[in-house]
């Protein structure tokens, strides 16, 4: 079927690709011009101007938006003119679920369909396909189906979870009708949230066996901590990408994070392009505001959150008024950073 | 080679039928005849006395002890009388590695080699194989690499990481010499920590998604909990076993870990037979303990831990305190549990 | 100077009875016509209609409003309309910030001042003073200064901070202008945060303490943890309420609120009257909010928010696919809660 | 009545001066004789020899050890030789418990008995007092509580404890024999545990009102951080000095660490003397370390530890993990420190 699609980006113009591999016919819109050329070279019917976008499009529409989530808002005004009674919109970018129920009832007033679609997969989406987790009407959302069905990864050589019997659903293909408008935004964000976690847990650990290491005498000793108690116990000296690859293979821990950790740990081992300054994209913070706001404990999710923002600097000022305490009720004297 | 296996339980029994298979010769010890006669039956030779497992053995002897870490110094107790210099000791259950040091130095007094091996794989291990985290002399390890070989998972189809070339490693084949004694338990300890953290991960996760209709009407509400903020954006009801699939394919977020979840949650999503009371068997505390002796923060794999104590009630009278000095400032009696 | 009051709960109340013992003229309402009595015995002129309310005040006139955050809309509906330019409005409760920064919009446009006070003391607050936090136009505030300067604590016998010098400022009486609507809850919120961190402390502290025991014969061992290690190391037998006391001289934990729990533990060291279903009252809430916002690491708040969740049962659904994952990979069964 | 001093650092020299002004007899030793003549010139008898200190002793001594630490074993193999039964040594240094069983145990065999004493009071003690906190057998605690109770601060004019009644009992004193071997230090222990988490909630607290301004037009803004969601709510800018003050009168988070807080925010709000590098001294990890050996959770006095760990960049190499994961999934470059 058709799909036009906005935002030629890393994702968006990947996602073209695979609907046209699998034979959809693809209508393209981006500001840059270089980016839609590059599209329409593969087969794609491509424009720069939103108007002329929506003309090329057979009605009811199918319009896709991929687009960093601050500019959502902006792509909606911009098309609503052009919409008609019937048209899918689905907003599959990182969107905060809030904003897409509050998108969902603006479009319901004039019979347009709003989609919220999580899409995770990054980079390797194009091969692998993409994880889709949709909100909003089921009419829509099945309207839909060939082209969810063709961006999903499929039900592929995992194996079948115990139980599962029967022609595979929509999620054993690797794409989920989550609920009403939001929730597959919602179910996204919580997501990203449990990857936080998940990196975080890889992060701390081998930063451990980074320090298994810190009784050697050949070990950088830092002057501010206090006296290892027991140094003969952290006398190792540990491979770390030998670690990671063993743990691909038969491991509880295996996982596609492991998989992506070996890779970076093979390259180097030190991983010295990387400062440590870690961003965060608005998910991780979403996620620790629903739990804050239903009730439910996350602690880890949120300190895994709360590391990112150290990592950046955030918690300098509260540092400082430790030594601060420390200098005034011990006369403590923070030692230089030499 | 001939392998001595002491201890038949679960993980015994099944890692001692895997080295049949393999066409290894396996001499077997435990104190229930029931379960060495279960090995016999498939070709092993077995027997309950100890002197008398020394003595089918051929020297310099292989001996692998898969038992609680609480019983690991008593059984060295009653083996070592019977070892002769080259003799081979390997622990492979779930020790501390700084016993595995002190165990180590007392048995190379008489000649006696101590390996320490992770054992990753839990009852999967028999068809999908152990990654095994391996300390100790080089000499030993080598000695034994048929052993370890056939345990391990072996290369299987595992897409390569990137930049790995030539004939697979060890680690590649999911066995890993990690270092000098402890070395091997050293790195099963942080693995089963990160373990702890990645359970977390999920585990919060799929409760912000339990959570996320507390807004609704027909939502049992608790009528200690603060009101909600904005309930219109907690109204969902989310088929949870959904979820865990459709994250199985080609999201960030798939890992063996989700896999079982999705069999627990297919099987019941509402985990009913599960009261929510965690152990811990020792490794997770021994993790954070090596952070904190190490001075690398790991507020991720702590929190997951204690969550875990908090779980089976240990931080009651926390709670009470902290419900005691409400009542004491603000006169806020506690809510009754209705 | 008079001062309307509307809520005549604990607080409000309270505080009305300090402001007449400061000469202050006090026209008091509150739907419970009994309380409106309570009052006009000891001299507070009373009635239980918002209309009559208004007309006893002279204008400009100045009303506190202290009732549930969830009720100051509909009081703020219920007096608009009564309202003349210059009047001066306060909220004194534990209302969010952000609902101060739209109340006192909204009422600009008819001339009346909103000032928002965040008002710390509890029960004790009568005899003690009210430590306040306010936000709102300076104008407002100066007009209100003998309100407030009669409420707070006063410069008391507390020593004063090094470095300051002349006439006591405000902060150092007790009251504190922070800014612009929203700055008096904005500050009284992360007061409370604060809070919720520091009971925490105390909290663990004193588990940690009622847990020192666990490695002696006569103590309940819960057949569900992980064997003690050192067992000889938790040999004691603590005197909780002895050791909160000590601590109330001398020690760089001495605070308000160990008194509080030195209070509670000589009345019972068991604290057998609290069941540990800990209450939060939103302002730990959008504490921890704000630091997500605002990109603030703040983990021992957020850690402290959390434990009082799960106390009430909020982590349960997380802790069952804990055990879940458990028995899925390693045929783990929960051990029963006896 | 006499006691000899060893250790004549900030804390040793203080305690002798308290001890004389008490009208007590003191014979102090150093290795440094400048800071023995000190005390020397004030009254006390001194020497820089060890032999000649046991000497200058009366039988049976009293000998207080206040060294770092690091220290204590070696001063007690110095001392031993010269120790008759009888005598009493104190440790009241910040060492950990279950030294002092160790210690204990090897000076009973000569009759020596060993008291373990924890000393709170930094450089304040003087004038305030130390907070005293003892473990040990009971008649040697009896014999020095003439010391203890001199050094003590007494029991003031702190309000007493509800329900407290009759003549003041030695906590209310400020010092409490806490149980046998390790005691003392066991809650001196927790004591600080609980420091580091009180330290925590305001140096988070104080950091986040420091974030209020974020979303104003003149504050720098990280091109790292997800874009602030609301900076119409993140507009203040706060005079933390005057919130620390006015937080000192009334409030529920008043404290002495709030003193201090005031004290050096008010010396400079930007506490721009202090890098923010905080060291540990030992006893926070021990605290920790006894929550995880005897299962009880500490999620926050935990935190608060590995954020001191954390501003000392030992969290570095977890963070650069998480970025290769980052640009290994998404192709996330790190934005510039710039």
């Amino acid at each position: 079927m058709q799909l036009g699609m906005i935002g030629l980006g890393r994702m968006g113009a990947n996602m073209v690709q695979r609907l046209m591999r699998a034979g959809h016919d693809c209508v393209v819109f981006d500001n840059n011009p270089q980016q839609v050329q590059a599209l329409v070279d593969q087969g794609a019917t491509g424009t720069t101007d939103m108007a002329d976008f929506c003309v090329k499009l057979s009605t009811p529409r199918a319009i896709w938006i991929m687009v960093p989530a601050a500019v959502v808002e902006s792509v909606i005004d911009q098309l609503e003119p052009h919409l008609k009674a019937d048209d899918v919109l689905i907003d599959g970018g990182n969107s905060y679920y809030q904003d897409d129920i509050r998108h969902a009832k603006r479009l319901a007033e004039r019979g347009v369909h709003f989609l919220d679609c999580g899409t995770s997969g990054g980079v390797w989406g194009l091969e692998r396909g993409y994880c889709l987790m949709i909100g909003g009407d089921t009419d829509a959302v099945e309207r839909l189906d060939p082209i969810f069905s063709a961006l999903a990864p499929g039900f592929g050589e995992i194996e079948r979870t115990t139980g599962r019997t029967g022609s595979p659903s929509r999620a054993e293909q690797g794409y989920l009708h989550c609920g009403p408008s939001g929730a597959g935004h919602f179910v996204k964000m919580v997501h990203n949230g449990i990857e936080y976690g998940l990196m975080a847990a890889y992060a701390e650990g081998f930063n451990i066996l980074k320090h298994a290491g810190v009784g050697r005498a050949d070990h950088a000793s830092d002057a501010e901590t206090a006296p290892l108690s027991n140094p003969e116990f952290y006398q190792y000296d540990l491979d770390l990408s030998q670690v990671a690859e063993v743990w691909r293979r038969g491991s509880v821990v295996a996982s596609w994070l492991l998989d992506l950790s070996a890779n970076a740990l093979a390259a180097d081992a030190n991983l010295s392009d990387f400062g440590g300054r870690v961003s965060d994209s608005g998910e991780g913070r979403w996620t620790s505001i629903a739990a804050i706001e239903s009730g439910a404990p996350a602690p880890v999710l949120t300190a895994a959150l709360f590391e990112r923002f150290s990592s950046r600097g955030e918690g300098d000022f509260a540092n400082q008024l430790l030594s601060a305490m420390r200098y005034q009720f011990g006369g403590h004297h923070e030692k230089p950073t030499s």
